[in-house]
């Protein structure tokens, strides 16, 4: 069989229709017809090989949701038909000590959904059974590609940092996975506050469940809210004022990086004093990406999005490249 | 009343007989008849006034232990001639949200024992009640005054990362506070490492409880350990090789720092894929003190000790700014 995609030739180079060919569905193997699929900005990436690590031809999309067409021998817990979603990876061992303690994503061995496979900008795409999410019956099937990877990032740091309703929580960055986040912690029941280097970003951010937006380019904005957060997320990928942001902290509060790829430089004495932390994670578990749809459909907690049509994708990554996307792209399948 | 005492009347000069006058004890006020007093690096550096912080005279000496002489009126779990121990802080408002969590050692108005006040290099010293921590009636009194201070800081990481018997954990430093935390290591249950600079620690580091010895100037010793820590504590003062301390962790791995002073620079990516953090802890709460003197009573755990008398105790310091205290120097009082 044969499954039409697209896909660019060469770093940065348009993406073109593309077909290549797939074997018999393995037996844990998942098939999914592609209806909708998120543009991250790994996409982009990928796509002009910045991490080194592209194959081409490269099939972009790893904020997947679909219906399943296909299901392997040994599948037993999806059926042909089911709404399902697909995120960064796509397998990983099932044998290793992460594998087996629910961390799936921490698996050495995982594989990522366009790394060395072919992605979701396609008619359909495979992957491992225990990556394949089944979207509740309350999903907005039209919405959630986004937050099958960005989605899934941000909420992983709200479940595991123990973070309770009527904390203070700092988000850093209203953007793609920002603006998610903001609405999360607001229905989590946090008091929110976004920090943005871009004032006109106030009113989506009010309107997203921030209870107050910080225009950081503010001299002593930061400073001002000193020892106040539980929490702050950092999800841009940026040189931020990392000591203004730790003063910012509670005692014992928590700096969360996710999504950025620089360094850090924090001086040591205010961690101690405030006994304060910085962690960071990357994409969601399996289990925490389906613990994060369940919140989100409750909560009807989607991303705001930007439609075009896959066979418009060079649009899109133009569009993003530019920084112009509010705040999440989603391509609507149109092969025929 | 007079306390007699020794005091620097200027940064970085001898110490020498010094008397003040005391008024009546405060109603929450505990005064203790000083039987032994550790030292602490950090008396040096309030001595010398590296932080800008000492007055003087300058009494050092918070590594306290000795028997109730008095109690003030509003002291009713505490009695004349018990035997206790006071650490780094000898106050703390006792109203803000971190003394009413029990975080009293994250309280912003919390007294240093040695910072505007009168320390323990003294035949007496005072101190609020909830600050002065009894001894378990099997403590041994002789060798209990740096588990105030040292023992309490690297103990408090210990009880609160909620490391387990049979991981495997890591200290940076065999010197006055990583030979003592080797040693709640190794009773913990832990599998247990020491990384020194130093070769000629290894023997005591093996004695100490360490199941192995890491010379970290061998080229590409931390190196070969990727991968394998739950938590390295961090008790030394020196710029690092953090990155490579951070790929040593496991995933979900802890970097904890006590006792420095510089700052981090850590590469964010390998924080991320591997969900690791960076931690901070200062000295310790009164309940993980009075916790970590009853573990050390139980597991007979107490410093490796060179002793000097108070009035030596200007040779004292002299021994430990060269470096030369195995490990932790206590002054037995001979104030007559």
């Amino acid at each position: 069989m044969r499954i039409r995609a697209y896909a660019a030739v060469e770093p940065g180079h348009p993406l073109r229709p593309f077909e290549y060919e797939v074997g018999e569905l393995g037996a844990n193997e998942v098939e999914i017809d592609v209806k909708h699929c998120g543009i991250c900005y790994s996409d982009l990436s990928m796509w002009k090989n910045d991490w080194g690590m592209t194959q081409f031809p490269f099939v972009p999309g790893h904020e997947v949701v679909g219906t399943i067409g296909a299901v392997g021998s040994s599948v037993k817990h999806l059926k042909p038909g089911q709404s399902v979603g697909l995120g960064w990876f796509s397998r990983s061992c099932m044998e290793c000590r992460q594998c087996m303690q629910g961390d799936h994503n921490l698996c050495a061995g995982a594989e990522g959904t366009i790394v060395g496979r072919f992605g979701g900008f396609a008619e359909k795409v495979r992957a491992d059974k225990n990556w394949v999410i089944p979207l509740p019956d309350s999903a907005n099937i039209s919405t959630a590609g986004p937050l099958m990877c960005g989605g899934a990032t941000v909420f992983t740091p709200i479940v595991e940092s123990g973070i309770q309703a009527g904390d203070r929580a700092g988000v850093i960055g209203v953007g793609g996975l920002g603006h998610m986040a903001l609405r999360f912690l607001r229905a989590w029941g946090c008091e929110v506050y976004a920090f943005s280097t871009s004032p006109e970003k106030e009113d989506d951010s009010l309107h997203l469940g921030a209870h107050r937006f910080v225009n950081t380019k503010q001299q002593g904005a930061i400073e001002s809210l000193a020892g106040s957060f539980d929490l702050i997320l950092v999800t841009v990928n940026a040189d931020l004022p990392w000591d203004a942001y730790i003063a910012a902290l509670k005692p014992r509060g928590t700096l969360h990086v996710v999504g950025a790829l620089g360094s850090i430089t924090a001086s040591v004495f205010p961690l101690i004093v405030g006994q304060k932390s910085i962690s960071a994670s990357p994409v969601a578990s399996p289990a925490v990406t389906a613990q994060m749809l369940e919140f989100a459909a409750l909560h009807q907690i989607g991303p705001i999005v930007e439609r075009f049509s896959l066979s418009d994708a060079n649009d899109a990554f133009t569009h993003l490249e530019a920084g112009d996307a509010r705040y999440r792209i989603i391509l609507d399948n149109d092969i025929p």
